[in-house]
């Protein structure tokens, strides 16, 4: 039995969706931000970054969605989550999530989590004022150039499905025109069909259209 | 053969360092970052991310540090860089360099590429402040809780090593005092004393000590 532990309208929805996606034994576990109990010794000794997700595993606890993606498409083969015998396609699972964190997950990050990356108040209002030109490049990129479609790797569903529609479903928030990304909203639908999402968005308590 | 596009300085120099361990055949082609080349038509249309490394292989091109680090892990199974058969453990590697590509690379890059987050001079100003403090909080947490030693995995030298030994080779520019990571420190030695470390670092006419 796996604890995934997770805060509503984060990315640990991604692995909360593959947990359900792989059929997987596990128990959904709050952390309540508005407490900041993600900072309290209790959880930083399970996870001394202080973030969600952290999944905890028989053989320890583990963090970062990408790596937390990839465990569960290999812990369940039979969910056919990932190209797992095929380097290329593999990688080009990885490239995309790689992407998210790295890149698109940060540009997101500049509207809340400012403090992060400057002390000054002037230049946490600066970051804002940037995040949606910022994240509208991004899906401009992931719209064009990286989604195949139905799914984020073409006909198969993968890791990459769940953590895109979770990277997605914070773009009116940050500003981003969804008429100008057509096939990343189409996508979130395809998504939102999927009883494992509705599953696991429902859980989370979290409304996503 | 495969050609990896770098430019000296980033964190290309750890996929190069990868293809190294692996024995691997390839060309290393140098992007000018000073003449903007990874902005020219030419490169975008290889890799429309516009930055390095990039990867081309005779499936395609690929991108992104921990997957290009994985994909030379998968096909160079000899070189042992990844325990690929263990999912705890492949999660464990694939979670540090993930934390080192979307937390670390990302508090280092606010030094000197403010600009992707805001537009205002004192606020890019602001970032750089904020720089040492961050870099250090990370290069901490990598010291006392991530790395097992001598390599960051324990006895087993893995995909992680040449991406911290990379990204490690920053701190002394970012503020960091390296008396406070001495087990960091003493990756680097150990890394330096590797012929496929000294090949790569040479062949992009770096200098880490």
């Amino acid at each position: 039995m796996y604890k995934l532990y997770y805060a509503p309208g984060t990315c640990a929805l991604a692995t909360h969706i593959a947990l359900e996606e792989a059929g997987a034994p596990y128990e959904a576990v709050l952390v309540d931000f508005r407490s900041q109990s993600q900072r309290s010794p209790e959880y930083l000794a399970l996870n001394p970054k202080g973030r969600v997700p952290a999944l905890v595993t028989e053989s320890g606890t583990l963090t970062e969605t990408p790596a937390l993606l990839c465990f569960v498409a290999q812990c369940f083969p039979a969910a056919e989550l990932a190209p797992l015998a095929d380097p290329f396609a593999l990688a080009k699972v990885q490239e995309f999530n790689s992407y998210l964190c790295s890149t698109v997950h940060v540009a997101h990050a500049h509207r809340m989590r400012g403090t992060r990356w400057a002390d000054d108040a002037a230049a946490i209002e600066a970051m804002k004022r940037k995040v949606s030109s910022n994240v509208t490049e991004c899906f401009e990129l992931i719209e064009h150039k990286l989604v195949r479609g139905p799914w984020v790797m073409g006909d198969q569903y993968t890791i990459c499905d769940p953590y895109l529609f979770t990277v997605a479903s914070w773009i009116e928030g940050d500003g981003v025109e969804t008429s100008k990304v057509p096939r990343v909203m189409e996508h979130r639908s395809h998504m939102l069909a999927r009883p494992a999402v509705q599953k696991a968005v429902a859980a989370e308590g979290t409304q996503i259209r």
